[in-house]
């Protein structure tokens, strides 16, 4: 098929070259020109402009936007509407919030466009090599562009999840997990670190990854962490979020479903974020008030 | 009643002077030089040693103990099991495990010696002035030293909770409670210090104690607090623990009661104490891994 | 002063009997006409509709309106802003979200009105007797009403706190501690029914109360529950929420601030209302997968 | 090599086959009749009692005990001290307290027999087909029935951990993880299930599985359990729980270092388990005090 690509950073310029690799007539567009150059003899049709990309295709165009969620993604996606036609398609590939989703998927719809909303998982390698794909929107637009999906995804691993925000809606959910299972990690190999024993952490990581219940691909990815930096010595231990755990939260706060620790994974990146904790401020001024224990002063 | 005070520290020395300006005849001893000078003068009966308390008092006597708990008051205590005799009274007024209680009371019940464990709420103030007492053990060992528990409470302020350990156990409890209060109270100040408005964090605390459903002596305290540093800037976040709400927590995990606010109330404080956290150093490493998210190096 | 009070519910009722009591000039109106009768010969007089009301007063008019927040205050506040004039004043003493005061002010300055946000504390016996007020909005406009909120709060129990939506905003807080609170306390409380005590659980309510770190209202409020109803057997443990905590966690997260505590108070309050968890479910699920563990079939 | 198995549970029974079918010459008792009767006809040599066991096995023996930690392996270590002879090995392959093993293994050492512990993990498929093993104990030991050990693990999947206790230590923080890793699966699956759209739960475990960054063997699991009860409407959300997670989150308060999600996990499956829950009363009960709010009488 013929495809569109806006966005060749990390994941869209991954994504592009597998699209590529696999016989897709991949038109790229960065707005970065940069990245345009670096994508340049990658088999990769890299145009000027989204005018150049949306005349350089035939109708129905398809077009997959890979750009951070947020305003780059709605400047791009606003472009697209307006310049795309009926029965156009526009692919959003980014972290949006599922609530976006089902509000562009609205705005094509008045348009006569098609809106497809697609979670992405799997990390650069997975770009490249396979990647892991949720797609939310009308059934027959996904099977219009099933190839696509297929192409670049790993065996198995693409679903049509439903109606429009599903797609994002599934892969906000899956990082709410994530942020789950990294804090899971992080808390057990600190209890390691700290214990009385002398773990090789790294060997942890490889012993419990051959047959232990817990054995899972970011424990792989734990494993290649401790082999180059066996304490972590290297990195301090500030963690930032995108939005997703977040929008996990305030959904699940919605549906009254109770989330502690999908939660508690975030408050404790927001925490590592921190230098010194007001909260913390105000129990070591209340412990100093009633029982005169001493506060530490700056 | 003649009654000897053991450890004349913030809590011990106020709550012996508490009992002396109540017309009890109080010997006090504290292992510091320092402790027993300064108390001199104060209407106290202050004695050189144990020893000399034992046989400054007639039989049968009552020796509060009001020394750290641990390794001091074991060793306290097991001094006084050794020289006292049947029928002496020991009331153990310190931060005890409930379990030491029981341990201890079995103990002295083998020597026909009694043991009250007393839980003692109220910090400083509440010694010099009036404290709160739980306290535990036989009823009619309580009945017999019920005036001294009366007059160093303030009106209503002491309960006799059951057998041995239940004073401890009482204390243990409302410290975990405490903890809860605190952080909710952090917490709650941490999110008005980072918000958008400009609110007068002292006049807050004010406000909130007249009338509202959430006044309490803990925010009166932080009153104060705020009195004296409008935005704590002086202090650092940085709140060690005593013992009672990790027994709390232990307690509940023993006997499958989900505490997740004391539980955090008292993982947050742990948190506080470190200067970077190896979990989160986890996390960045691997989002670094498989999103390529860049870490920040030291 | 002359007020008018829309919703005579039980906090509005109270309230404006309180204000009648002060020596102020009420009118009262309540979309019910059940409450509306049983307000009258309460001093308040009684009007048929808003209309009624805005003629009966004086220009420039004051309405203090207490309705639930949501769909009834928003309609109730649109009445007004359309029927009243500018220099006239709405009080909106519910517990609505500080983000709809920001813009109800923007409203009510568009029209040469003014609006102030009050957040009310204290409950039902605070709204009679005094209660805790926070307020929000133009210094001058606070000012213009501030007898009638003198006049109904108690001593010290009123603070101008700041530009619009300040007052809601620290209301919503403040149920965001107390959400920690309470469930600090029922966890404590708990921890001490499962034990191997028997404890008199108003006796140490009271004892708590009286010269304790943690003596406050909302315990006070527990000896009252526990002297009606010594283990709580008439009640069941289902909770709902109403939404300043789950603001407070959304403003948290917005902000980047930890509130572990708050966010478990409101989700142990969802859990409270699930008569099986899906989660637990899946956790069940899958240790019956790995480990053949049994699970509890229906 | 030869070597004794004490338990043929489905543990130890499907170790004990693994064994045998690596060539390896094992003796199997099970102090249940049943078992005993079940296993044979499998390649293992079925024995009467643990006497017999001893005396059919060359010196130095190697027993393997695999019985539910607690009272049961407590009574066959005490009995194995007691008959074994100097040189000989005992391993404790079940799920023991890492502190218990390293009391065995000094009381092991006072009588110059040897103590290894093997935390065990991969479920009863992995007891079959290759289980992932971590083993503490003198590393000299350890050397001597690596053969026993490899053949039974996975590839890579055994691995010597250190100084006694540290095979147990290890297992009880990896159960940690495997806790915060059920919880946040259960949380996002809840998540999924209460939204507004209508997800097929398998086949998103099936996606999730095949690419994305949580692709774990608990998922693989959950595809499993979904395909069997695809609202899991046949099982109960109630989950009890062995001793590692809870020492984990012991260990953690021991060393200060914070588990929130860990803790929580545990917290949860307790609460699952309660029909109501005092907590949630309590907070009902305060409700009711302040606002009036209405309880749900039973």
């Amino acid at each position: 098929m013929q495809i569109g690509m806006i966005g060749l950073g990390k994941m869209g310029y991954n994504l592009a070259l597998n699209l590529a690799n696999n016989g897709h007539s991949v038109y790229g567009f960065d707005q970065s020109n940069e990245a345009r150059i670096s994508a340049k003899e990658s088999g990769i049709h890299i145009v000027e402009s989204i005018d150049r990309m949306l005349t350089s295709m035939p109708s129905p165009r398809v077009v997959w936007v890979m750009v951070p969620a947020g305003k780059s993604s709605e400047l791009v996606i606003d472009e697209l509407f307006q310049k795309m036609k009926a029965d156009d398609i526009v692919i959003d590939g980014g972290n949006a919030n599922y609530k976006d989703s089902v509000r562009r998927a609205a705005q094509a719809d008045e348009k006569k466009m098609h809106f497809l909303d697609v979670g992405t998982s799997g990390g650069i390698s997975g770009a490249n090599e396979g990647a892991c794909l949720m797609i939310g929107g009308k059934r027959e637009i996904f099977e219009r562009v099933d190839p696509i999906f297929k192409s670049v995804s790993i065996q198995d691993g693409y679903l049509y999840a439903g109606e429009s925000g599903s797609g994002h809606f599934l892969k906000m959910v899956h990082n709410g997990i994530e942020y789950g299972f990294m804090q899971a990690i992080g808390e057990g190999f600190q209890v390691l670190k700290q214990s009385q024993y002398h773990f090789d952490l790294a060997k942890v990581a490889t012993v419990w990854n051959n047959g232990s219940v817990i054995r899972s691909w970011l424990l792989e990815l734990m494993e290649s962490a401790f082999k180059k930096d066996a304490r972590l010595e290297n990195i301090r231990g500030m963690v930032a979020s995108s939005g997703e755990a977040k929008w996990t939260v305030e959904t699940a706060l919605d549906l009254e479903v109770p989330v502690p620790v999908i939660a508690l994974s975030l408050m404790m990146r927001n925490r590592s974020l921190e230098e010194d904790s007001f909260s913390a401020k105000v129990v070591a001024a209340l412990r100093n008030e009633f029982g005169g224990h001493s506060v530490i002063r700056k």
